[in-house]
């Protein structure tokens, strides 16, 4: 059983560019918005490489604002709602909910850690029920190198088990193909929706199953991750797949979040788009160099 | 140099109570404060022992307000204001200073992980910058196990030399002596308040010069905490000392949140207190029985 919904595909993890002042700049991000949407590439916005674990509730909820007001499609979006404090998560994801979004990307809270299962269903079941919406879709967020609070197979059983109109996928970002093998064998075949959180197992996944990937490259090669995507079944995909794979390891010589900001900035001829938020730290200017001139031949920069 | 603060001595990361709908608790939370007060003990509201990053900015400043209207003294206070979100610190940040608080307890950014000084720099900066207040007090916050964003002394030293009224101290809550004694050697000559953040090494701390220690126990002993730090030049100190292990040693055979909430429901007999946030778990009714029947002989839990 293949679960329909408009979220199948490469989403993009989608950057949040800032002022000078370090403020959420909505105009800089409905362009980057309208830019990957025409490229095929579905909006997972306020994930990890959203930099929206340094935004507040409000920030988000004004850059979504913007966003639909803008005329950006809600149901090709997956915004992040998962926050630390439970009643964060529930004021942001009834929001997006309320916007008619496609879905929601959902990290556990992830201030404490080695809580349990329990504690976790706890979380999610709370929010679920407080959120009392039968639109909400939820997509599982695990990454556990970041938050430091694993999404368990027998979590996820638990949850499909009590929501199972509700629970709807999850982003696997371990990086760990083992885990996303595990994934896509336990619950793919139910309709369970698996996107690796990486672009280097979107050919395996497919292959496995999986519902696209969500991967931080969408934001700087939708074109090259989405014919992928598309022609998996093709005889050059590995030769497509091995090419994503170059790409990325350039990018992972430097901090993924502000190499992919100054690939953008380069890109579009946009130095704003290289500030980041504290704690993380834009490139210099000589790593910047470094990483533009080694980009490899055939790639194109974003150009919006 | 001593610094001269009302924050020295015991202070506790004061528990937060909730309703069974699970929302602050703002009259039982008046309620332990005074009581802890009373006992002489210092109020760091908005810890990690408080579930505080499980309650919004929103939650945290309703409770603020209620103690100060209920006339609890704002000099004794050191609340947690350290968000995942730059604008979240601030936001809270401020609002305690305009509250007159003696310190805050800050947390760095703690969603992204292997983030370098300088940008740990650049947070703490950002939030002196924007809050602008000349009564602002940093206590920093250096929970490793917890947070999984350590403090090194080279970002102390840093701080310490850009903003020297500001950075008031430290609460280290690593657990381990040897990152204790360095603060203490390193920084409390000048001054600098270091905090253990376990009452296991508050004799040690008092003896290399610390500043008392903010400790879960002291929710639930504050009596003996407090006469540790009185009387740690006594011949009985480490009896003393010896005496705190014990009971820590029972608390730790539970999860140390809900056990300590256990534990105050059991002795003010009033099960509402045993109620906790999700991710965290209350004990089970077993699990208490077990905890209240070991707890050491000539131990009173609180009774207010």
């Amino acid at each position: 059983m293949e679960q329909q919904t408009a979220l199948r595909g490469v989403i993009a993890p989608v950057l949040t560019p800032f002022t000078p002042d370090l403020r959420p700049d909505a105009a800089r991000l409905v362009k980057l918005c309208r830019w990957l949407i025409a490229k095929d590439t579905g909006l997972a916005v306020f994930g990890t490489t959203s930099e929206a674990n340094s935004l507040s509730v409000a920030e988000k909820m004004t850059l979504l604002d913007a966003m639909i007001e803008a005329g950006l499609p809600p149901q090709r979006m997956m915004p992040g709602t998962g926050c630390s404090a439970l009643t964060d998560t529930v004021e942001l994801t009834r929001f997006v909910v309320r916007h008619g979004c496609g879905g929601v990307l959902m990290l556990p809270p992830f201030y404490y850690k080695g809580v349990t299962d329990d504690g976790l269903y706890a979380s999610y079941s709370e929010v679920i029920e407080r959120v009392g919406d039968a639109r909400l879709r939820i997509y599982l967020y695990h990454i556990p190198q970041v938050s430091q609070v694993p999404l368990s197979p027998a979590l996820i059983e638990r949850l499909l088990a009590a929501y199972p109109g509700t629970i709807a996928g999850i982003k696997d970002s371990s990086g760990d193909w083992n885990s996303v093998r595990t994934l896509l064998e336990q619950f793919a075949p139910r309709g369970f929706a698996v996107y690796p959180g990486s672009e280097t197992l979107l050919l395996a996944a497919m292959r496995g199953g999986g519902a696209g990937c969500i991967s931080a490259q969408a934001n700087v090669n939708p074109e090259a991750n989405v014919r992928l995507y598309q022609t998996w079944q093709q005889p050059d995909a590995d030769a497509q797949q091995a090419a994503l794979i170059v790409l990325r390891t350039e990018l992972l010589k430097f901090p993924m979040i502000p190499a992919l900001k100054a690939v953008v900035a380069h890109g579009a001829r946009d130095d704003a788009w290289a500030t980041v938020r504290p704690p993380l730290v834009s490139l210099t200017a000589g790593q910047r160099a470094a990483l533009v001139s080694a980009l490899p031949a055939g790639y194109a920069p974003p150009a919006f």
